[in-house]
């Protein structure tokens, strides 16, 4: 049995969702791929708790709710985080979960690049970096000859760049088109069913905590945007970054639009076009019934491919275990080769 | 670079698929995966074309399409089929398409266990000899050391055994509900749609080659209780043959009921459910626009998972490139590891 050492940084939602699906799946992972996982580091924006021979997940989640922060973990707490972080501890892969930033990218660019001179494994859900940095970061993950994924970036637990590549290695994939924002999902779906405004509508799901206090990147296509050139990149092979897409957002759509649209048996979705000819987000017509017509906050993409024609996938796009869920199957992908 | 021989048993739709697939692939998988694709064999029910050098899939598709037999493939045609062809011949794997015998599962039982003896890999998309002898061919395949791979079976071009098998390792998968087969959909969608009688709308299926002349296996769920089957079998672990699969089709609906349904905001769909506690096929109700909410041919799945939640997958059920591409994928996943 041989340990296999993890480096968590940011411990807002997801990261605390990686801390309780390793605490349900250690057990099983060690009997089905014979390696004992340990968080031997947890770091939060500004507090950190490192130890050598592991973690306590319970005690770490717990330590988080009680005090905002990890320097209060029993013995183990520190002030430090980040990068520092990297530099304290012996580990063999880093899960980077910071918040996503469109600017520059960081500090996830950073923290990935040193891990991979480190020559350690990478999986991130951050878009951020992937968005601006794609080409960039993938070389220097080959060069140090080591793995870097991203599973999580788009769909959250809605599978859908393993599912291309492992899924349907028979076919070439030809395009993707799909749902990838689950916020503006949610809203046009109740803007549809409610027949409700959109600016009532965004209030609400604020109050459901659906839509962030600054909706901008959900409801101005942001986001969908960076998923859109993930998926261009990794599944379409296309070298490409954010400013490279289209987008248009959901904020200008009419209740009148939405009904106009309803009377003729179609729905308005916020749609990502990841084709070799089209990068973009727009709002667009698609028919009910169909693959597309799904509600709340689900995400979806249609793949087309030469042999299997069109193949979908749907699945939450966001939440805490949902998304440590495809965290947690690209490690154990990196697990599965050592 | 090295061979890799295929012996292809059944030439109907889904056989000439296969043929059509490798042709437009094997230079890919020769680039990408170093093996050389070869068909060294080929029979339907009653002729076959075999040679060791290998056979040209498109003058296997022309004969078929030609003379309705293999016999008259220039050189290599013979008037021997089945158990025969794999005595007359070397090869790395069986490709078994023959038609679903749900009675007994010959000829492919007997095929698939003469592979397996000669430890041989068999990749398959019939339906019968899994869903009465499951447990038998997977502990015969396992004794001789070999692989069996039937993605084609269930779903057609729909990924589902795979999936769950590579894409959600880090879930357990609780229960799969889905529709398993398109015709029935096809019927229940159009009933819907234009307010017609069963027996109207399956009149019209059999008229566009949707529904067979004689349509029992499918409007009686027999061929979904069959993927049931295999579901239960190969995703959740369950040992259960087909006996054991409660089966109510879609014959006695009227278009009063799907009204009815309609009304009220609901769709009738012919659902199959595989969870520890149910193994059934019958007509239940699902909520308009829900991921259940698919139309025509389609086949959906709906994973229910303990940390990715709810995922689906959707695809087309039947097609005969659409099914060789799993068979395809079936195919590359065995070259893979050798």
């Amino acid at each position: 049995m041989t340990e296999f050492k993890i480096c968590l940084i940011g411990f807002g939602a997801v990261g605390q969702g990686v801390a309780k699906a390793i605490n349900m799946k250690k057990q099983s992972i060690q009997e089905k791929y014979g390696k004992e996982l340990k968080i031997v580091a947890v770091s939060d924006s500004s507090s950190s708790a490192i130890s050598d021979n592991g973690l306590d997940e319970e005690l770490l989640l717990k330590t988080k709710s009680d005090f905002g922060k990890l320097n209060k973990y029993p013995e183990y707490g520190l002030d430090n985080s980040g990068e520092d972080v990297l530099d304290s501890v012996d580990y063999d892969c880093l899960i980077e979960v910071t918040p996503t930033n469109i600017e520059n990218g960081e500090p996830a660019k950073s923290l990935a690049l040193k891990a991979f001179k480190s020559k350690k494994d990478v999986v991130t859900s951050n878009k951020g970096h992937l968005a601006l940095f794609y080409k960039e970061l993938i070389e220097e993950a080959n060069l140090n000859n080591v793995q870097f994924k991203f599973e999580a970036s788009v769909g959250g637990a809605m599978p859908i760049i393993n599912f291309a590549d492992e899924t349907l290695p028979s076919s070439n994939i030809k395009s993707i088109i799909g749902i990838l924002n689950g916020t503006t999902n949610y809203i046009l779906s109740r803007m549809t069913s409610e027949g409700s405004t959109y600016l009532n509508t965004l209030e609400e799901s604020q109050q459901l905590g659906i839509a962030e206090t600054d909706p901008t990147q959900d409801v101005e296509g942001i986001d969908a945007a960076c998923k859109t050139v993930i998926l261009a990149n990794s599944v379409l092979n296309i070298d490409a970054t954010y400013k490279d897409v289209e987008v248009v957002g959901i904020s200008k759509i009419t209740s009148e639009a939405i009904d106009l649209a309803k009377k003729e048996g179609y729905l308005i979705k916020l749609i990502a076009e990841v084709s070799p000819n089209s990068l973009r987000v727009s709002p667009r017509l698609v028919r009910k019934n169909s693959p597309y017509a799904v509600e709340g906050t689900l995400n979806m993409a249609t793949l087309k491919t030469d042999l299997a024609d069109e193949v979908t996938v749907v699945g939450k796009g966001a939440g805490s275990l949902e998304t440590a869920s495809a965290i947690l199957t690209d490690l154990i992908n990196i697990i599965k080769t050592k």
